[in-house]
């Protein structure tokens, strides 16, 4: 079976509290939930953690290895100017999706930059609490596809 | 019933010869029979549109107009420098999701800026031709949810 | 009798349907009525063009050469990155005023340049429909003025 | 009536003096009788300034505010660094037109920049003594149409 | 009765000892005693936070939310890096006031810019430990007149 | 008895009139009254002066010099571009407080720049009206510190 | 036989008519004339096209596919700007040569960068008609020298 | 008997496991031990601390004030934008050398950039396990010859 | 008789008292002495202007217009953005001196542009008050020898 | 006859050993035994050059003045910073063809910019060994038709 | 047995002499002789070189060539911008170790990068002449453990 | 008796020859002798150098050490690069005087900026021929007064 592992960032333990403008209403438990159920669908095991302080990322990043098949990170304003995350993720070279709730690139200039996606298979990013379904299905998808190849 | 228009943009028509290492091995007509086959589970009438002409794909956008209700588009190359795409998809004033084969984000730093991201909801890149279902689902989520709100 | 080419760019055939707040309520047809009708006065033949296609505004830009005395030109979005209509521009060696419906010095600031202003006589931005009408007067009196020195 | 100030900044007095290939042969008198007998034309009273002093002009900016409906200015040199005068046409919030008399986007790389277009409803450059003139109808006609309105 | 949080970041637990040409001579616990002091005169519950891990900052200052009016942060050097307390200040929605014992903008480079700056009410660096003093009576001054409105 | 300037720039006659949005309500001399009856209470003497020319700025700086044992300024938008007021400030050798009513660092990028501030004491912004007081008592203190030591 | 495309951008129609100082005098016919003559000598089939429009010169690349051994363009003023021509000869995969009659790099700033370079085999310019005679004996000898080593 | 840290940052406990063809196939262990052993045949004590934490990094370099004479470190990722590191490194006054396994100059443009290295004595990149062993060779021969001097 | 103007801009009038480690003891009316004296000696009348005031600077070289045959001018703090200077410079098209106390090539790098260079004969900088009076010899004998050549 | 000198810098007499891949298997002798070959053929006197040294490359370029009649220059490295070189070209005034072994706009950045190029007559780069011939006829040609025209 | 050059760049014939506070008391000789100690203790034979004039350095590096094995290498100045350099230690192939006295990443910003450094092994500096020591070690471990692989 | 070297970069034996637009029509040997008339007037002894080799330039700047009391040095194109030079000059720890014949900050942006500046006590540009009598002076007149002083 696999298991993939969802990691949040700072800030977003006060979702559905935290500006809902821009990063909607649904607080951080309903979007795992919502996550969970479609996990169990598609037959995926799925860990959650969220944190604010990076050194507990990258212990958790860490702890990925050899445990987990694959990552679903949004990794908040570290996204920015985190080398240390990014060079987490490469150091376990798992697969990586990276998931922002808001489209960070029409934001603010220094939310356009991600340090993280050059390490990642791919991005996604405005789409709210079901970008992490998305998310979930397209990982899925590639460690099957991989699979089936091994 | 939704209507939603899929665009893709400069080479796209060459999927499957050009550069398979970073754009897969599916041809631009296997991608639209795919995105066709989850629109009519979804219950979305998709229909699409390639183009090398930056003429031809303002003109296909304006017709969005009245007649569409969302637009995912595949700017390619023109994602970098066609501010006339990007003025054509704020003139419609529909719903816009970006997609990208490649994630853009981890190749050349040209490829980084989105000059049509400031127009779109939401961005999605590196998950191959599975991207446009990600997308496909996506926006009939969001269309369906603003048609309930209605 | 003096002859004066009126060209427009992308997205300009939008015009009353595109975000009015930034680029008025008149349509295209509208404003080339009121620009014609000022011509008729200043006995000068205008000839008006509109396209979404760089490839045909080159070619109608090089067709005023030996036909026209002069163009006025907004070029939309292409005023920002299209080297190749400069160098139209510059081919032809006419007179060249152009012309912004909006103040394209207060929006983003990719808007603030012009790279076709190098090649022009004069800009004006931010007057509306009314500034097609100033340009008309202006590139009149500038070519009367030549005209009356040969 | 409307009434409008045409403010001119430094050096503008040296106009049929200073590099006359640049400017042109019309001294700054010349011009505003230019404009005085458009506005005579137009019903609208129109007061001139001209200052080499930046002081001089913030406070004639800050005595129309009450006494006037709109200003024309050419802020020569000062359009690429005072923020002071910038400002003041904030404070004053009335209709603002930006005067050149060499198009200054095809000269030094420091004069394609106008710190002042922030706060204008429109830019003209390049007309030379002309330029005035535009400037006069297109705020008249701006005030007069504004006017209909309230 | 006002509750304000006055929250210290990396390294202001070496103050006293680490450079005092440019940080002072007073210890951390010598500024708190005295903004204790200032805070009982006016009346204001005054609590005191410093830390060197930015997960604890962040924390700390989701806690405030609910459970104080305003915030009085130094963040350190991170000022100029951690977009991830910019967010969490963001997110509690309160009154904001930035302070730096040293004036940072006549210091390198480097800290001249405050990524935080944009979310505070307003920004105080030079003035040693009275700074905290004079934060506090702002903002409890504005708290009050807040309150006054409401 | 301690004597302090307190000098305003360009536009600050404005104030009560000019966006009040941004600058708040008072009238510079409600501003005035109020710092001099905080300098009353304090034992200080103050003096005030404001101008639009950046000539009698300069020349009020000098006079200073000998005749005032320290300075706050409000340098408006000189801020960011006069040198010259900076090398006036430099030239004088007295303690200088710079004052802005708006937190500059969350406006426009080009008020994120105090040329002044690296000739400065400190530097407070976002504090309104009040900031002047808080001014006032810093650099007092600050005198009197540096006296009691002579 | 060998068969290679000569491809000529926006503007190269105008040879001989626009700025000739900069161009020279000789037509594109004339040109043609000369590369077919060199063509015949070397027993190279040479096909030639020019268009002024970017998706008609993306769709002749494409056609090269299978059906040509190299690719010598001048792509104008595309050079600086269309990613979209870059990646369409990125995508057939054919030996590239890149020629300009001007020297690019003693002209304006924007002219110095190719964004089409990274995916040629070689560059000329400077050397006007006679130009393309070069690209072709360069190309051909790199043809022949691969097609022997096969 | 000098006593020396030698400390960590983040990732760097995944050595052997991470990227071996960059950072080598040595265990954090395996170094630490090299050094140990090192340290005994010149008569130094060495301490070892790694964390992923960067607030624990800075509780433990403030540890160093008092108890240790020289730190040896290698901050990771942090290397290019803690600089919390830095000003704590700055508070404790002791001589630094900075150690990264790879050469970082070659590497990725942001790894070329140590905001740490302006408060270190100095800096080695590049040379594997074995810089460490040189690290300790140099800070210990600075120390005796200050020692010596003193 | 050649009559030249020697200008001083802003913080000038403090010579002698401003930062003496930078510009040195004398005060203006010492320089002006010695200017004069060599003046004399040369056979050259040299008139004095010194102004904190931008505008009268302006207005000051106006009037050098037709009554003198070059100018020495230290611009101050104003040589690094005053582009009004550097316009009425320009506009009076004398032969210009610039001529700094101190060598502004080594100071803070703001001080390494001059606005004003690029419509000055010479530059020189870091001589001190002699400075003035090499400047003084070296117009004098470009005039001298341009008047030989008339 | 006409004499043209072929001038190679530094690191070229390394040819056939230096990285072969980028630069190819010819040793620089068998470069210039082919180009005299062609030389010979098209009755153009041919002289050789090679140097690591900046001062000699310099004199030899000083010696072409009044002996030779065009000069065929690969910079080397020197291209890319040595502005001495660019003057030594730009002293002696003679028609300049640079030569690039690889193309050297498809390689590290710092190698797209030529400060040599702006005094050149024009460029070629990534033709090998084969790109000295085609500047030697190129530059054949070039002299020839100026001879033809005197 | 191991050979190893090692080279000295631009001004280090000045050492002991030149800016003692910067570079140290010892002399160059004094260097080679304590490298050469320790060359002698390791069984390395170790050649010196130092010049001031590029052309030889580069000629020395080429006669490594086929003669020795490794490079310690401290370019001075031409650290900066010596890119001929950069492709003599690239075209010899050899590994190379860069040496400093001072820690550049310091100084001036101008010495923070260096252009040499992509093509070493490792880089050290700030160690004074012990760094050359530490740089003898490091090369002779990593050539005898590639020795070992052989 | 006085000893000053007076140095010439690359180039500047093609005086006269040179661009004479730009250079004037002096030789360099012209100019030495009306710089050593002017030495032996002053009681000064002149020795002259020229070189185009950086390396002989750096040699020569270091005899001057001990054997001279100050240079005057025209870097030519070395004034925009040489770090080297920079260096040298600042290791012989002599008052240095930079010429250079034509005004660098009026030319091409790459001419406006000196590495050497920073070293010399000042700095003129513009003055020709005269230029070096006027550093003659200038730095005669500083070691007499310095000389005075001791």
């Amino acid at each position: 079976m696999l298991r993939i592992a969802v990691l949040n960032g700072p800030n977003l333990n006060m979702l559905g509290i935290r500006e809902p403008g821009v990063y909607g209403n649904d607080s951080l438990a309903a979007i795992e939930e919502l996550v969970k159920k479609r996990g169990d669908e598609l037959g995926v095991s799925v860990s959650f953690f969220q944190t604010n302080h990076e050194g507990e990322m990258i212990d958790r990043i860490h702890s990925a290895y050899g445990n987990e098949e694959g990552i679903i990170i949004n990794p908040g304003a570290w996204t920015h100017y985190s080398y240390a995350i990014r060079d987490a993720l490469s150091a376990v070279a798992l697969p990586i999706v990276e998931v922002h709730l808001s489209n960070i690139h029409k934001r603010e200039a220094f939310r356009h930059l991600s340090v993280v996606a050059p390490v990642a298979v791919g991005q996604l990013a405005g789409f709210g609490s079901f970008g992490y379904v998305m998310a979930l299905e397209a990982l899925t998808r590639l460690l099957q596809s991989e699979s089936n190849k091994g």
